[in-house]
């Protein structure tokens, strides 16, 4: 990210049209602070049943926020007036049968009258409370993307939607990690509480340092791993459902909304 | 404990009843489930403000429920009605320039004029919590003491108390213990959230099989130790004082109160 980055004092839709406009492409981490960032996933109406129960089933790597009106319908006015989901990502995925096509930055020209946006709550969210209690997230201090791991813990499969949990793994003092534990409580839509700490095997992961997806990052010698439900799961079932089409944002480049942090905690 | 415990049935001010009449000369572990019981620590007034502040600033080991109206008034009507906490604990300790010298059973030839009660909240009301969301504790599963130990941790000190940190220790799976900080995080009146989990060395323990007060519990090789501030804390702040009398309850044998557990719960 550059130095003086003009994008960093842009409300949510100030970011959002520059995207729409192509002027922003790069990953929206830490833009727009104090508003939600989503996980986005589109698929044709025929699947989308199956999803919305998936991520009903799977609400911590799954946390639901918002569903297009009807499908074809590219706004989601939950989140926002002005969002259109073709365009206000920096960047896409697009998957055929369950494999990686290419990353589009826009979807103009795939849009279908039978799409439907699922967009779901991202880990950025949680960070920002942590950091606001002066808890340290590593990969933050690192200035990396955050380590994730396949695990060895099913999910709960709905439809076609089937495979194990994805979880983020931030490294923390016990102290820290209990810290951590009470403030994620407050907020089940970007994730809520940690899955796991301490030995990662118990949970299918042999080496912390060699993620399954981002970076790796320093772990302390008096720190234990905390582990979250991570964002990448509807990923990973997308793949194993292997349907014929679908989109997500590229990772790391998320639809920032106008929904603030604040109000996703339940209490 | 006996088969067939009549006291199982009993409300807290039959308990109280008992405990005054001499009839009642057991541990208060598992009496009267759903009310609050108590440690109870009994000064001369000289030492009650500083023994207030101690645990004004030590909330965790010392969450202060209750203080008598007056000095010399051997009533806590904010707990019960008809208490006498002269005579309402099983069994007390007495303590002189910090040394334990007896435990009487009654308070009615020691009680003075300038005497000043404080009660505290417990453990048991957190276990009950936990139990009630299908955690197994080890030490009531066991049917032994809860293991505690002395850590390398300072309380803030008030005047002549000061000391470290006693802590309270319960095995479980990582993802019960990030379900129990959860509960526990309810109920700061009865020490809240664990303070430490996984490696006791950090907070100088270095033995789990060997505490300081209590029994040892079984650690299974999935499990990480979780650690809670204790309520013998202000007994070690009594002892480091050596003022020169003092009372407290005897360990497990509780002043049973009338508030119910779920009262604690802060939300």
């Amino acid at each position: 990210m550059s130095v003086g980055n003009p994008f960093k004092s842009m409300a949510p839709n100030q970011l959002r049209r520059a995207a729409r406009q192509g002027r922003l492409s790069e990953t929206t981490s830490g833009l727009a602070p104090g508003f939600v960032q989503c996980n986005l996933v589109i698929i044709p109406q025929d699947y989308a049943g199956d999803f919305a129960d998936f991520c009903r089933r799977n609400p911590r790597p799954c946390p639901l926020l918002a569903v297009s009106p009807t499908p074809g319908d590219f706004s989601l006015p939950e989140l926002g007036s002005d969002i259109d989901v073709r365009t206000d990502v920096p960047r896409y995925r697009r998957w055929e049968n369950g494999a990686l096509m290419n990353e589009p930055t826009d979807l103009l020209d795939h849009w279908r009258s039978d799409h439907v946006a699922f967009a779901l709550g991202c880990s950025f969210s949680f960070e920002e409370a942590l950091l606001a209690d002066g808890l340290e997230i590593r990969n933050i201090s690192e200035g990396v993307n955050v380590p994730m791991f396949r695990t060895n813990q099913p999910c709960t499969s709905a439809g076609p939607f089937a495979g194990n949990l994805v979880v983020s793994m931030r490294p923390m003092k016990p102290k820290d990690a209990i810290r951590a534990i009470q403030i994620c409580t407050r907020f089940p839509a970007v994730h809520g509480a940690p899955i796991h700490f301490g030995d990662p095997s118990q949970i299918g992961i042999t080496n912390l340092q060699q993620p399954d997806f981002g970076d790796s990052v320093t772990i302390k010698d008096d720190e234990v791993p905390v582990f979250w439900a991570c964002g990448v799961t509807p990923q990973v079932a997308l793949e194993n459902a292997e349907i014929p089409l679908a989109f997500t944002h590229a990772p790391g480049y998320m639809l920032v909304s106008d929904k603030p942090n604040t109000g996703l905690a339940i209490l």
